[in-house]
């Protein structure tokens, strides 16, 4: 007897959702209690991080053929070296130390309904990267060495709600890759999971509104690249006339919230959009070769570290680390570690009342489809002075010359701390009426939504800028900035 | 000043191309002049195959280090080996030899209104592995070393309106893969463009309806591989009633003509099915390495072909080509030519009236992201007994015994005749009220429309299956069935 005999079948899934996420957003004013909590939970984390020779990692060793590095369970990840060739570029070809970490992990978002408000259970995490110690990550945010406890350390908590997600309500559920230029082929599981029932939450995790982290994405380095990333692919914009429509306090929030509705127009057919991205990617003649890393052209070995010889890009290095709320008591790794801040902007306009984000058709070289839809902008200004003019960004100085009022949102965020070393962005979306370009489309929220249900699209600095934008729309969010 | 200024924004596209198409599936009761054209094409075309020794093969050479053919160029492909390991699976390791293309070819169908009924311009084209000499093939099926002309010949006609697409209307644009069996990590561009204005229409060449195209359907070995595939990204499923609804004959082709609205619902919503997947994805541990083909395991070179140990699976072979109607006049290359033909099939079944297919995630070591959706049953029967008994797959009896009168559809098709010698595989509509599994899942054909906007979703057999499938719903098929 079959268990679909006479079983209605469903029909698509309505706005419901995002009404509820939308009075999660609007509730959230409160937040004295949570720098109590996160204020407290800084002071008992104690935590060294020291930099150390590459050549004196414990569990790492450096193979003598190639130069690689490798931790010696042969899991975890692995530094090597990729040889880029990018015909017709400004760099057409290029060599580079490279993480490899073919593991996919799961980033995590618990969230559950308390009085009709929906709450994510956040964490205070430390990571060794981390230019400040703590920062709220996700509920789980585990490799695959980590949930397999390659290092015998304990248990993960709440891994269980997402490695066995059928049993409750999935929001979100998506692989995504992380940044092209630093990891080679990289990708997480994206996950939201909404449970019922008891959830203990333990003196590292704390429930949050999405009014409530909405605000916290105004406070630097606070929100981590993980947690915006998972947020980034919450379903907001299953609705006719978006709610926020009502709350909107002025005219840019009204158009902010048209964006995330997918009745709304958009300049170009959800079609137009696909076939361009397609036209890149069957166009685009990159050649990634995975290379020994010793004897890269223009990199060396020096100090217990790996560095260009321009002295700029980033260096390769070793860490010891002493820690009290991971899973382990204390370890050591390689990691990289940027030279200079970055600059990651989504330029938008309103085009028929709707705001619309100014998309780049970016190539990296870690990335499997070649190609994906990265902000306008995002380059390190410190590393063109190595590089010929013509790499120099299409839209940098419009975004780094716009007037105060044009800058919507401007906070310095880090990047992932477990494997990048005080690694900082300051993600900007600034308003300017600026023409676009072959390799670059003006796309509303909605549509960049509509992408993020399937993987490979948008990059990890796109995805955290379409959290961040997102979190423009709860009231007065500016007014809450602190720290 | 901007161009965009003053620009109404577009909302989404409607169903009207939907009805365009549909208008073109019920029109299509004339084939006496396409069989008379194809007759007179097939005459004239001169062609003869031989199999020659792969180590003789002009332009083509064995690297003396690696045992892999290469052409001298560089360009078209390349043979060599890959190394599989899948933990857990019922063969968990294997090598076989492998195709290396990464070019990304175009298949593009032009299309265009004549009378207010939409026609495809179809090509009758040789392959060295069609069984058959000609079969029917998109307007342009083209490999980028095709259209940069690696080997001196004429110019691929038609190639422009693919390349600058941008001045015509695109109806569907999106990378897929093919062959994970045989091809590593191959995608080609799969496209259909409406134009307006004049096109002259060369001799091997034929404007068809989609309904001329559907009754062709039910003719073995005609429309190739190629030509499937471009056909089953056809956009046709944006329709609240889906107009075949009216036109339907019977009851399973009502439930045909539901499953292809996408206003009608399905078993699981569409982000069930995208966890689904993920899950999957994320939990396989697939690993590929090429490696030379010289010394694979169980694979032997003797009398100029590469064949398994077993004498199952395939061989690798060489071909010398003379030919009057393509590029070049005669040309030399290795194929594969697989030993025994293999079964396609779709298992599907009414769910609350609308018709739902079983599709298999499946693990092929050539894709990409290691897992696509694949027919319920996808094999060689022949090569089941050098396999473990796990290896059967979980529907092939399901699908071998059913009764006459649950065959849907049931045509012998080729595999790419450029690669692929004389592969031919039985493609299967079979109704049958089964259990599902933990790696498969019923969906309508409006879900896998959907998927089929994106790249990596379903593998080639799948999308046969797809257009196969979407045939059925033109009226009395069956009776037009001929040779």
């Amino acid at each position: 007897m079959s268990p679909h005999r006479g079983h209605a079948i469903r029909s698509r899934p309505n706005g419901r959702l995002t009404a509820r996420i939308v009075r999660s957003m609007l509730a959230g004013d409160w937040l004295e209690e949570f720098w109590a909590w996160f204020a407290e939970r800084s002071e008992r984390a104690a935590h060294r991080v020291e930099r150390a020779s590459l050549d004196e990692l414990a569990g790492w060793s450096r193979d003598a053929r190639t130069g690689d590095y490798a931790h010696h369970s042969g899991k975890f990840f692995r530094v090597t070296g990729i040889d880029v060739h990018v015909p017709g570029a400004a760099v057409p070809r290029w060599s580079q130390p490279i993480i490899v970490q073919p593991e996919i992990g799961i980033l995590g978002i618990l969230v559950k309904e308390f009085d009709g408000v929906l709450h994510c259970l956040m964490q205070a995490k430390f990571e060794p990267g981390n230019a400040n110690g703590l920062q709220l990550s996700p509920t789980v945010q585990a490799t695959r060495s980590n949930f397999q406890r390659v290092h015998r350390g304990k248990a993960v908590p709440y891994l269980e709600y997402f490695r066995d997600s059928a049993r409750h309500r999935v929001l979100a559920d998506v692989l995504q890759s992380e940044q092209g230029a630093w990891f080679y082929q990289k990708c997480n599981r994206n996950m939201i999971v909404e449970v019922d029932g008891d959830v203990p939450v333990g003196e590292n995790f704390r429930w949050l509104t999405f009014g409530q982290l909405n605000r916290l994405f105004g406070v630097q380095n606070l929100i981590n690249m993980d947690a915006r990333t998972v947020l980034s692919c919450l379903p907001f914009t299953g609705f006719d006339r978006h709610p926020l429509s009502d709350a909107a306090e002025d005219d840019f929030r009204l158009a902010l919230a048209r964006s995330c509705s997918s009745a709304e127009g958009s300049l170009h057919p959800m079609p137009e959009i696909l076939s361009w991205i397609t036209g890149i990617r069957a166009q685009s003649e990159v050649t990634t070769r995975v290379v020994p890393l010793a004897g890269l052209p223009a990199w060396h070995r020096a100090d217990g570290r790996i560095s260009h010889e321009s002295g700029l890009f980033f260096d390769v290095i070793g860490v010891d680390v002493a820690a009290g709320s991971r899973e382990v008591t204390g370890w050591s790794q390689p990691m990289i570690e940027p030279i200079g801040d970055g600059v990651v902007a989504f330029v938008v306009r309103r085009i028929g009342g709707v705001l619309h984000a100014l998309v780049h058709a970016r190539v990296e070289p870690g990335y499997v489809n070649v190609v994906e839809l990265a902000p306008t902008v995002q380059c390190t200004p410190g590393n063109l002075r190595a590089l010929p003019a013509a790499a120099r960004p299409r839209y940098l100085d419009t975004v780094l010359d716009a007037p105060a009022e044009q800058v919507r949102y401007a906070v310095a965020l880090s990047e992932e701390g477990g494997r990048f070393y005080r690694a900082v962005n300051t993600y900007l979306v600034v308003e300017a009426d600026v023409e676009d370009d072959a390799d670059y489309r003006w796309m509303p929220l909605h549509q960049l939504a509509d992408l993020l249900k399937h993987s490979n699209y948008l990059n990890v600095q796109a995805r955290s800028l379409v959290a961040c934008l997102q979190s423009l729309s709860a009231p007065s969010v500016a007014a809450t900035a602190r720290r």
